[in-house]
């Protein structure tokens, strides 16, 4: 008896490690829906697997039972989150789960939203399905970071990314900063941008750079171009912090695909393209001077627009304050294996640090050699 | 015919792989001799293993041999380095594997003095030994840079300490930097000075942190206690630079036990304890201020003290200098995972940068997780 359970829980725990890897293949389209793979089983043997592409389409369960058919008879299913029970942009998953005939539902993490947590579990359970849950937890909190952290505080999952050389530079004291870090550290941040529903960053760094901020399907490894076609990558939203209206038509990044923001305290009355929205903020004092609520912001801009996740690429000035306010989940770190020396450029301004008692600590998450350089990310201790 | 070749090889790799890990057994005792393991098998079985220990004392292959005994009739040597042919400290080893009756002798590398290579080979091989000889040579470079970065060069192996955090800062504003680092990263410094000859610092890092600057057995982990019994570890050379005859008697490394050298440009009269010498020597300029002809002071105290490995710990100053001068041969970085902000004490003058072109690259030769620190080492690219 004990050898059989033990079984079973090691075989549940191979097929929801499938109906994650199917999840993660979904990343970069359903926002703001989360990533959910399935795999339906019989007599030990996968008959159908599936994973949520696209907000408004079918959900994972439904992809997998469409592939099993009739094989879903007395089959057992893996979801990587409880299956929904209502009427939403497409009817209830569990209503297709026991229309299918499927016998056992192991689940890896109930719904978090409070609301409907439980409701489609209670629903399989009623029509006679064996279900198992929150099996495999901190696997599916982590491929579903940023919508996890929307439903429970209304917040997204910010990750800050940081670029400099091993002396803590990025650029010369001329401003001089092509390129400290290779070209696959670069390319690595292409993946990036397109996990991400938002890319956040700020007037100083279009001016200072003029970047497109966008997402470059061409910058893709072969790999992922294979499994991504070119218009299944979305552009994500770009927001640019503009409290003094610096930021032009004539801008770079204005001209490229894409939703653009700019995060004002006054509009102007420029000739802007129909991409360009100019969305009002209140003030706040940061070290002396007025700058845009950042708070407000990310609250604001992520209810209008339900993101789960930004990506934040920014000067020190932004990057530090954005870390002071305790507003980073994760710092995406790329140091190239170089010296630029003391009169360089530093990375990050953090003028509240003022003791050691103050400094900012953090806790690696992994570790990577990316080209010739090496890629850190890291949590915040202290969020 | 082949297979049979294959074999021999695949076996001759697998003996000499451990006669290198007996090698690096005497990593902290054989200076200025080289680090030396020796195996000796016979009818597919080790019957004598030995590693060099202590200048002056037995080779490698003469500790070997007393544990094989009457075995070494008809059996095979594995030795990291080619046998001596000369009576130095101890007689010869060829005339001993010679009189013990082995058939063959596998040797990693030739002795790289250009006066004695290939003269125990010539030897052995005269007596009608088979011998093959460099067979892993990059291990036989790896296992003593030191003593052969000295034999060829004059120059030691100089490997520098460095310590910061992620955004490359080493103090406050004020000085206040206890302790940026983890407990584990400032115990694995002890197994690095350990390994080397000679420590090297400044009269500035004497005055600002007061270090003792030795080896402290009781810092050690379990297992290197466990192996090294107390008395087996030496004391280096503690080498100060003092252009400025600022280290006094009363500071605190002059208590602790071992030799030091005070590199000056002119002797005080002082009362000094009998473990401290005054050692003089001509000044150099240094973007517009008068220290220390440093190429100088290493090449006379490596040829007066037969350094093979100096350790570098000093500051931010001292640090640059080496770097730019191009005397670094390997960089040891400690990061701790913290943010001390930019008005923090910066890692490295070098005044020299002044564009993109003239910044410093490295390496990496690998990288390792150290208590809550990752640790770097690496190697300057222009050297």
């Amino acid at each position: 008896m004990k050898n059989n359970t033990t079984t079973t829980k090691a075989r549940d725990k191979i097929y929801l490690t499938r109906a994650f890897q199917l999840a993660w293949k979904g990343r970069f389209t359903t926002t703001p829906n989360p990533n959910v793979g399935c795999v339906i089983v019989r007599n030990n043997k996968i008959v159908g697997e599936g994973y949520h592409i696209k907000a408004g389409e079918a959900h994972a369960e439904i992809h997998a039972l469409r592939v099993a058919g009739n094989l879903s008879q007395g089959a057992t299913a893996y979801v990587t989150l409880e299956p929904c029970s209502h009427y939403g942009r497409t009817p209830p998953c569990t209503t297709a789960l026991i229309n299918a005939g499927i016998k056992r539902v192991v689940i890896a993490m109930l719904d978090p939203n409070f609301c409907s947590k439980g409701r489609g579990l209670h629903l399989l359970q009623q029509a006679g399905i064996q279900v198992e849950h929150s099996l495999m937890l901190s696997e599916a909190e982590s491929i579903n970071k940023g919508f996890l952290k929307r439903v429970r505080t209304g917040l997204p999952w910010i990750k800050l990314k940081l670029a400099a050389s091993l002396d803590g530079r990025t650029a010369m004291s001329s401003g001089e900063s092509k390129w400290i870090t290779s070209i696959q550290s670069r390319q690595d941040v292409q993946n990036f941008r397109a996990e991400s529903d938002a890319i956040l960053s700020t007037a100083s760094t279009i001016l200072a750079d003029n970047p497109k901020l966008n997402v470059r399907w061409t910058c893709f490894s072969k790999t992922m171009k294979h499994t991504y076609g070119k218009n299944q990558i979305r552009q994500p939203l770009r927001i640019i912090i503009d409290s003094a209206n610096r930021v032009l038509p004539t801008h770079r990044f204005i001209q490229y695909k894409g939703k653009i923001l700019l995060a004002r305290l006054k509009k102007d009355h420029l000739n802007w393209p129909s991409s360009v929205e100019q969305l009002l903020f209140s003030s706040m004092c940061y070290h002396g001077q007025y700058y845009i609520n950042l708070i407000e912001l990310i609250k604001k801009i992520t209810q209008i627009h339900e993101i789960n996740n930004i990506w934040v690429e920014a000067g020190a000035t932004f990057s530090g304050a954005l870390l002071n306010i305790g507003l980073v989940d994760e710092l995406i770190l790329y140091q190239a294996l170089k010296f630029l020396g003391s009169d360089a450029r530093p990375l990050c301004l953090l003028p509240n640090i003022k003791c050691l008692n103050d400094i900012k600590s953090f806790k690696l998450i992994d570790i990577k050699i990316i080209g010739s350089d090496l890629r850190l990310r890291l949590m915040p201790k202290n969020t």
